[in-house]
């Protein structure tokens, strides 16, 4: 029974956004009949493979219920206990995991400043250091986002430079990739092209965010740098028993590209935002619309009359900050709409 | 695109079943259009109203992903970081969920042999002591499983015994409710009775073992017993995003008494295959078939040669105890022809 | 200043013994001048040799604070995340740690019922099982201790057979030691005899309980057993800054045999006071008196007779067991009138 | 047998110096006979005392091992699981304890950056915020150190103000007080002009930094903002079982005021070393000199000269930033000495 307006949308979270129909589709194919739980299914044998003709053969994937479990799971199975991991202090795993990798990990993560939410070699270099020192959290791996919680994008070539970097000094390197689907379809090149082939070693494998009903995986690219994740995910509660609906989700994105085609509408559709409103008065920009987030600054009263008409989060509302994103079903019209009424109420 | 027999089934595991169909169209129907994430959404609101409906108005329920998750972000919410938890040496908790009540939590366990899965006051009470001994880890709550993992039920009556105890020893009751709809099915009496009026003070109310595609909740019957669930479900990573589709799941199962039908039927599966076997030789059960499980004990030998026709586990193998479960989808025929299979095997 | 009866002693602990006059000798010679800090200083340089000459050439010694610190850090350095620890019910790190290895390190401890205190391979491998399933707890080491909980002795053939049948399948060795010198008291052989020569891979080597005022170490003997342990040390919180004086302690009782010296002395008073007893009616003896406890049963009531007039702690009341600890300054004087107030006592 | 010269002393910190003759003369009195273990002597009741006097009537003292045991398991029983400590980022806690706070505790910090190590009501503001939102680390309590790490004081008044803006904020408030007898020295008020009647709720109280052999204590001010100490303090392994040790250490102190005699006659060390070299060429200040540190800036390779003959540590060597640090044996001839060798390497 439906409880809601089916044609209500928002600018607030591409997880306000529900699931892609081809995506139910696949749930109902796969259901039926028996199938071994925890991963013994048909369905994450076949997930196995589309991930090793993606990413390259030595990958290994492991289905999780979230991007905090994925990441949590992830770095802890990419360090001992002593273990620190180097992030951008605006990544996700330090401000909007509630604590998980200490709390759960009892991880240290050693955070720092950036312009854009992207870390570079020389960003990295200010924290890695210490190696051998008891007294100092070991930083045994650089983790980065992609896109970035900022919606800024690196480039394949920047993704090398870290992970050079890193291995150089015996980091590993994780891939935070909540909205890697953004980043592929911004990017235009293969998933390997900026994560196995650029020295990315464990990545987080988003598809919540891109009109899955819930699941991610963690995608070991280079085996030697991850151990233990059968055991990491179960004792860290990520491991889901009918396992063959997380897998055909994930799957489904692979099916006739629906998750590249997915992205790169919600990419289009914050690219239609940003150019609808680039002249509106009273409105500046305060990192560039790399993918599917819009991150704009504006007067605090302006953009609460806004949030009346559409919802929206502020991002830092002491600096006047607002973070906009579309989804997969976001709609021309509702972009249309939306800039039009930003425009409104700042021309007011 | 469907790689597997949808008409093919087991007696391993009530998690091998998929979903039942009328969840899946409860999850049409909460889709499209964009819900606030997190539970904001209306299912989750509407999930608060009808689990009170069914507890009591004091009732408080958080969404989570998995048995593991339910049961662990439960216990962790009724204690400080000092405490433990009393529970049969069956218990999920202790043999199946690879330490993560310890690992996550860091809470110790205090273990009870039982000869059927199920504490007694008298049981509890073998490890119900050494309050403010700074050396002894707190026992601080009871952990039940209704119904328990050896497929036993408690009545009531049973339930308050130990409530009663646990409270009048400063201890809270939790229940690990995985199949609790199966015990509310072979009880016949609604939640209530054997929950929130039994003294149950948290429950981890299950729904996946039943049909559903994967969703859990904590229910919380004494608001005064548990603390910062909030925090400590996104802390401990079973924060689902795009909650709307783990409460819808969970509705279903309220639906037309959808939960209780499908449960009542694994049980009479169940019921069915023990009658169809009590008599054949060199079969004994080693606990009586209270709900959807049957234990049975029997020759290695003769338990492979089954298996190599219908998939199942071993409990005890060095004790020649199997498991048999029914599943919401196990039909009359599929019950006839393992019983059939068995007698074969055993009268070879 | 002095505060208290420094002629007072009990049969209470050997903790509650004060500290052998030859170790406050040995800290005032250490004193003076600056040393580095955290281990950098000439006595823990002087302690690893003579560990090595005591324990075998590739033994590497960790000072730290007390013995739960001992036995967690050592546990923890001999295992992932994942792992188990198999130790009898009676186990310092299950009874009496507060949950440290479970709270600290996430460990999880497999228990077993014993007799008297002692594992044996057949009681290992009740909970030896299970590697490889997600679901279990792996089991990686097993925890044994000497002298054990209840004044019990294994010999080195005993250490031997577990030892071996630990690495046959793929688990290490910890002794919690925190007797240790009893134990070579009373076996008469060097420690190697019944540690690195018999299999024993981590040891917690014991100070505080022999005369010392508060130091341990960890022993790795087999350093391929261990990893990590200066890292583990510290953020464990057991890393001493002004660790000469740790050292120093630890090296006095090497001095002049000064530690089997005192822990002799201490076992013997343990059999005086055993044979002084042994006829008296109303008491029996629940376990041998292997080293410095005697472990012995008898009426609650006359046992708080005794109580007012020396304090002792009970065991089992339920079971009318208590213990009673001789120390290395327990005198032959304190022996015979405490055996003539039990005489007196159950012969009233 | 001492292996060491007692005569050498160096700059690089109060935890090379020894222990001061008095407090080895208080071990003494505290020995002999037996006392009850793990707090219940004698020593322990009279320091409960002596604090009182010294701090209010409502204090309680928890003697623990070292400086990262007190502020773990101070800062652990002020906050749920879920809470989150701001501190500056070079607070010790985030710096120098391998991460413990995060990997024994769970515990999240929220780290600011500062010029001097010292926090404002402002500085804290900028990570005070978020309370409700499950998704971020709930900022519960803050932590200053006194004198801080870079050798700074805060004044009673400025402790005042964070105090007031942490509690009208939900927050408590925690002082690191490693080398809190120097800033009482420094200050040259009671201890409780800075601490009870400044708003400080829970304090590490330090000694060993101050001539102890290892001790230190927690002491709470305001018991209302603190949970669980006893049992946090065993299950974080940091319960002494000879305590009456530790607590006559603490006591020695008191006595005499030793502990104020001390700090001040290394502060002026300090002092002393800060005036003698104040003119040098080549020679700057990077924080004012308010206890025993002296942070100074110079070349690198004079910095390496200076250190062949007096030991030392870097602080910063990307800045040319080093600590020279005085203890409470520090004479004024070593003080010269230096200044003269200071002054010759950087006049070369």
């Amino acid at each position: 029974m439906s409880l809601h307006d089916a044609e209500s949308r928002t600018f607030a979270s591409d997880n306000y956004a529900g699931v892609h129909p081809e995506v139910l589709a696949a749930l109902a194919a796969a259901n039926g009949g028996h199938q071994v739980a925890y991963g013994g299914d048909v369905y994450t044998a076949r997930l196995q493979q589309v991930v090793r003709e993606h990413f390259g053969e030595s990958a290994e994937t492991f289905p999780v219920f979230n991007g905090t479990g994925a990441n949590v799971v992830a770095l802890t199975s990419m360090m001992p206990r002593w273990g620190a991991v180097i992030a951008a202090d605006t990544a996700h795993i330090n401000t909007d995991e509630a604590g998980a990798p200490e709390r759960v990990s009892g991880l240290k993560l050693l955070t720092v400043p950036t312009p854009d939410g992207k870390l570079t070699p020389d960003l990295v270099a200010t924290e890695a250091w210490g190696w051998g020192d008891e007294h100092r959290a070991q930083p045994l791996a650089v983790s980065i986002t992609q896109t970035t919680e900022l919606g800024t994008l690196y480039s394949p070539t920047e993704v090398r430079a870290i992970a050079d970097y890193a291995h150089d000094n015996g980091m590993a390197v994780h891939m935070d990739g909540a909205r890697i689907w953004n980043a592929a379809a911004a990017l235009g090149v293969d998933f390997r092209a900026f994560t196995a082939d650029a020295g990315v070693d464990v990545l987080s494998f988003g598809g919540t965010k891109n009109g899955l009903l819930g699941a991610e995986a963690i995608v070991v690219l280079d085996p030697a740098r991850a151990t233990g994740l059968t055991y990491l995910r179960k004792l860290s509660m990520q491991l889901t028993s009918k396992m063959r609906f997380a897998s055909a989700q994930l799957l489904a994105l692979f099916d006739d590209d629906l998750g590249i085609r997915s992205a790169a509408h919600a990419n289009a559709m914050a690219a239609r935002l940003r150019a609808a409103i680039e002249d509106v008065p009273g409105l500046s920009f305060s990192q560039s619309t790399d993918a599917n987030a819009v991150f704009a600054v504006l007067d605090n009263a302006a953009a609460d009359r806004i949030r009346e008409r559409y919802r929206f989060y502020d991002w830092d509302r002491a600096a006047g900050q607002v973070r906009w994103m579309c989804a997969f079903d976001t709609t021309e019209a509702d972009v249309d709409a939306f800039a039009a009424a930003i425009r409104e109420e700042l021309e007011r």
